[in-house]
Order: C-alpha cells, then sequence, then structure tokens
C-alpha cells in the first residue's frame, strides 16, 4: 500500500487548501460548454473580481499555473522592440525580464537587493516612455512587499504589469484603487486551491493595446476572452480544465465568505504571530518590518545550523513542510509560508513549537 | 442550495473520469518539491510511456490542457522560417497551422475534406525536406482516424509530430513502433481524467533539435525537463499542478490493471455497438468504417431533425451530453463520444434508447 502523508504545508506554497475548494474538485464532471459550468466560470470570474478589487470584465482564470498567468500577462501586449521596465529584487522579478525577453522586449532592469524593497522613484524613472511596467508586489523569493501604489500614480503612459501570485488573497491589493492594468496570481497560495490555475485580469487600457496575434495561441487572450467572456456568444477555445474550476469557485466562495478583510486580518494576525514567534527563538529575519510579508517569512539560518537537516526533520519528524532559500539566498534563508487555509494560529503555534524542538531552543 | 448535475458525458469530451482518477483528485496536498511528490510525478511519467508506447526519457504531463500539449511541441522545435507541414482534414489541423505560424513557420498545408482521412502520400511529398511533419491521430472534429505508421516510416530527415489528444488510451498508439518523434495527448478524453495536464513524449531525434531558448518560457521544454526528469538534481521551473498529478497517476494506474489493450478494446466494443445501433435506427454515419474512430462517432443530422434539439432533449431529459458539429460541419453532425469510463455499453444501450425516444423511432 502507498504512503499517503498528510502535510501542513508552511513552504512558499502550495498552502492548504481550503475544505470547500478540496471537495468541489470531485464535483461530478461536466462539459466545458454544458450550462451549468458556464454558470460556475461565470461566478468564478465575478470572485476573482471581488479578490481583485476590479470590475475589468476581462478577469479570468487561465489554465495554467502562476508562470502561465505571466506569460499570459507580457506575451498579450509585448512585441519586438518594446521597451519593459522590470523591478528585479527576487527570482520572480527575474523570470518576468527571461519572460518578456523571449517577448523580444529590450527590457530596462531596475534591480534592488534580494530582501530589500524596489524604489518606486527608481522604477519611474528607469525611462521616458517605456510600453510596460512590471513588479511583483510580494516576492516569494525573499518576502518582500513591493509598493505599488506609487507606480500606478507615476506611470504615465505605461501599463502597469503587477504580479500578485503570493499577495492576492493575503494582504490587500487593490488593482483598480492603484491604476493596475495588467495582473496575475496563482491558485496555490493565499487563495487556498491547489495549483493550476492562473487569475489574470486586464483593463480597458491594456486591452487596448492587446497584440492581436501573439506568438502564443494557447494564451492568445482575444480568444480566451471569447470563450470565457459572458457577453456575446461563447466560442469554444480550449478544454477548460473543470474540476479546478470548480476547486477556485468552491475556494473563492469560502473566501468571500469569511470576507475579503477578515481574510487579509487572518493572515496578518499569523504573520505577526509568527514573526514575534521567531524572534523568541533567537532568530532574525532577512527583511524589514514595514516590507516585511504576513504570509511569507524569510528567517536567517543561523550559522551553527544545517539548513536541509532542519527542514528534512521538520518534514519526517512533524509533518511540516517549510521552503529553503533559492538564488543567492539558498542556504541562507527559511522560507515560511502562512498562506490559505494554513493560515491559522494552531499552526503557527505547532510550527514554533516544532521549530524550538528541532533547534533545541 | 445549487444545482449539482451528473451527466454522461458522450461529447468530444471530457469524458467522465475513471472512479480512482477522482477520488485522487482530493488525495492530500503535497509540496512540488516534496520526495513523496516526486515520487508520484516519476511513477506517473513511468505510466505515461507506457500508453504511449515509448522509452523516451522526456515523457512529462504538461501543465495545461491538450491545447497546451500542442503548442509546447511546436514552439520547442519550431523556428522562424522552419517549413512545417500539416496534414489538415479537421479543427485540431487547422489549429496546428495557426500554432506552427504564430512560431514563424513556413507551413505546407495538405487538405483533405473534413470526414475524410489524409493522404499519406500526399503529406509525404509535400515538402522536399520540411523540418516538421504534423498529424492529427485521431480528429475529434470529424470522427477520422488519419494512419500514422506510413508517415513514420517515409518521414526522412522531418521530425513527426502526432496529436494523440483523442486517440491515447482509445486506440493502438505506438510512438515508438511508428517513428513518432513528438507526441502530445490530453487527460480528458480516452485516458479518463479531468482536463488540465497533457501528456507530451519528445525522442531522441527531436530533443537533439530543440530550440535552446523558445519563445514560450512557460512551456520551455529544457526547463521542465530539469525538474521533471529522473536523472540529475531537479530544478524548479513552475509550481507543478499537484491534485492533477495525483489524479493522473491514479486514472493512469486504473487503466494499466485494466490493461492497455483490454482498454482498447472496451473502446473498439462500445464502438462498434453503437455503431450497429446509430444504423438501426437509419442514422447516417459521416465517415466510412475504415477510417472511423470508435471513440469519437460523427452522425450526419437527418434533414427533418432539429440538431440543437434533440441535444437540449438529450441533456434535459437524460442528462447525457452529446456534441455539435463545428466548423464546416456545424448544424450537420453530431459527435457522439464514448471515452474513458464513458466507455462502457450500458452507456451506448442507454443512449440508443434515448436517441430513439427523443427521435421518435
Amino acid at each position: 500500500m502507498e504512503t499517503i502523508s498528510d502535510r501542513i504545508l508552511m513552504g512558499p506554497g502550495p498552502s492548504n487548501p481550503y475544505p470547500e475548494a478540496v471537495a468541489a474538485l470531485t464535483r461530478p464532471m461536466l462539459g466545458h460548454l454544458d450550462p451549468e459550468f458556464l454558470d460556475v466560470l461565470d461566478v468564478t470570474c465575478d470572485r476573482l473580481r471581488a479578490v481583485f478589487r476590479t470590475e475589468n470584465p476581462l478577469t479570468v482564470p487561465i489554465s495554467g499555473t502562476g508562470s502561465a498567468g505571466m506569460e499570459a500577462a507580457f506575451v498579450n501586449v509585448v512585441q519586438p522592440g518594446d521597451v519593459v521596465v522590470v523591478g528585479v529584487n527576487g527570482l520572480f522579478g527575474e523570470r518576468m525580464c527571461d519572460v518578456a525577453e523571449r517577448c523580444g522586449a529590450e527590457v530596462v532592469r531596475v534591480d534592488a537587493e534580494w530582501g530589500q524593497p524596489l524604489d518606486p522613484d527608481a522604477v519611474l524613472s528607469a525611462h521616458p516612455s517605456p510600453k510596460v511596467m512590471a513588479v511583483v508586489h510580494a516576492e516569494t523569493s525573499t518576502g518582500v512587499r513591493n509598493d505599488v501604489a506609487p507606480l500606478g500614480a507615476g506611470k504615465g503612459d505605461a501599463l502597469l504589469l503587477v504580479d500578485c501570485v503570493t499577495s492576492l488573497g493575503g494582504i490587500p491589493v487593490e488593482v483598480d484603487g492603484w491604476g493596475v492594468d495588467i495582473a496575475y496570481a496563482g491558485t496555490q497560495k493565499c487563495l487556498g486551491v491547489a495549483p493550476g490555475l492562473a487569475p489574470l485580469t486586464f483593463n480597458q487600457r491594456a486591452r487596448e493595446r492587446q497584440i492581436e496575434r501573439p506568438h502564443s495561441w494557447y494564451l492568445d487572450l482575444g480568444m480566451i476572452a471569447g470563450y470565457a467572456s459572458t457577453a456575446g456568444a461563447r466560442k469554444y477555445h480550449h478544454t477548460a480544465p473543470v474540476s479546478m474550476i470548480f476547486s477556485l469557485h468552491s475556494g473563492l466562495g469560502a473566501l468571500l465568505d469569511e470576507g475579503l478583510e477578515a481574510v487579509w486580518e487572518r493572515h496578518s494576525a499569523c504573520g505577526r504571530r509568527l514573526h514575534e514567534g521567531l524572534r523568541k527563538l533567537d532568530l532574525d529575519l532577512l527583511v524589514e518590518e514595514q516590507h516585511r510579508l504576513p504570509e511569507l517569512t524569510t528567517v536567517v539560518v543561523p550559522d551553527d545550523v544545517d539548513d536541509a537537516a532542519v527542514r528534512g526533520r521538520l518534514l519526517a519528524e512533524y509533518g511540516i513542510e517549510i521552503g529553503g532559500g533559492v538564488g543567492p539566498l539558498a542556504g541562507r534563508v527559511w522560507r515560511i509560508g502562512c498562506m490559505g487555509h494554513t493560515a491559522r494560529i494552531r499552526n503557527v503555534v505547532l510550527l514554533l513549537s516544532a521549530l524550538a524542538e528541532v533547534l533545541g531552543r
């Protein structure tokens, strides 16, 4: 008989999904053109608008994981030669550069040290007239929150493109309020749903600059909108990932029943408790308090401690997953996620106790 | 309380998933780097090799639906100016042209009428030295099976790229035996798993001609292989759709426990029974017997019958979904699928009875 483990997922994602999201995965399959499924899809898009805080009609779950959302965001607006300013202070900013370059963009990087926030003025003044200005709201690789509102206020003629993979449903995201033109997320972080879908939203400004025939057929938003949009007749594009959409529909339902602000506060309370507890264990946090995410915390691995051994013992002895560092932070930090259904005080208390035992503190 | 319907899915897909595949969707979430998940992924890839009948080390589930598999197949080998011969006798051959053109290919079309098979000699002689020769094995839009083996035998220096979305797990597919270099499928047809993943296999010949940095970051097979391949250290690319992979793992397990040949025979028996029953109802089948798929049958809508009304009554009164025609066949045919867990004689018997009642025959 195969082993089936039941982890407490406190790494950089996936998080533990909401029970409602898990139960919905087994809802009986429907065809992707079944009126009952299309109702579920429409409600799912409405719920995504609620969590993105947007009125954008083009708000859909892309049929891939968060990185497919990133690619869809770029490939639909960036053509060869376009100038794209990218704020880079972590792995996902780096990934944005790679994706934009593959679209043929002239990428203008604005770097900040991993663990430090971006300087919005540096992003705004990096180029006189970029087509796109792109930043990661919550850097999963570092635990840093980058300020988005100043970029929306100063973006001028550029499109503001924001990665909300680790922020959506965990901390305030205000797509319309901040002047964000394009945003995407993933389901497996603070939304508390399995990985596999990428919520994406494009405002009217972004739609007006959409490329008519992007390199990607699969991520062609014009065609996706023709299927997912409720306005006009549905036109088949690709078969929707029906079970995952059932799950997102129900996970978002649970989240909105609790209340978006209440969910933000729950993530915030878990983060505060976690940060206090880690300091009591004499552990240093990489990111300064004012830029620190509640849902993803980077802890400096003490000099005399074996990074991987601690993670291994947490997994083997307590069934708790935490993440290691990546890039320049590999071996230097642990990444502790507290997102979605994982964001419960009981999980924080357990992790702190387990960590104290493993570290002998 | 929301309505939750339980359909018998006899359209062009999705089919009803195997109970084992459904149950596995709720297996407790694991991280995408958890050793227990990586074991499941490795076994899933082994099982895919078994159903593809290949030894190709690079055999993976792509994190998107079947069309993402198509895009991954083209985007990793086709560069601007490359000649790609595409056999077109249905919607998915058309889609291949679109995808190849977006890669910058010079597409050489070889057309056959919708409902007729491709002429292998015409495909082989369409261009003296194409880089890629691409065909759809089982055309979901028409119910036609195109012969693949003669193309493998005569392909010369070209890469043979085959769409197995509606054939894999339903009728014989012999990737290695037929000399197929690149093949992809979808989970939601004869594999009897929810839509959301695209099994893909590349042989050594195809890997040697892989583009180093394709337009798509998300579908970059070099990077995907670095994560999914068991050879060497795993390198994070994107977060795997964990629950869907659990489901594919279990669905393939059920299929292989039954036995691949037994599953082919079950699909074949359902097809024979369906075709006989339809003829007894005095209905004409679009495709000649020797090219007709057992798993996807196109039925000519009689002149005096309202296409959509019949489909609507089957859905509303019997909970059975069948599909309408697309493209030049819109309004002219019904598409009846009998794939995966749907491929049971009891479903065929029920459909035939329901159709007889609705048609008053």
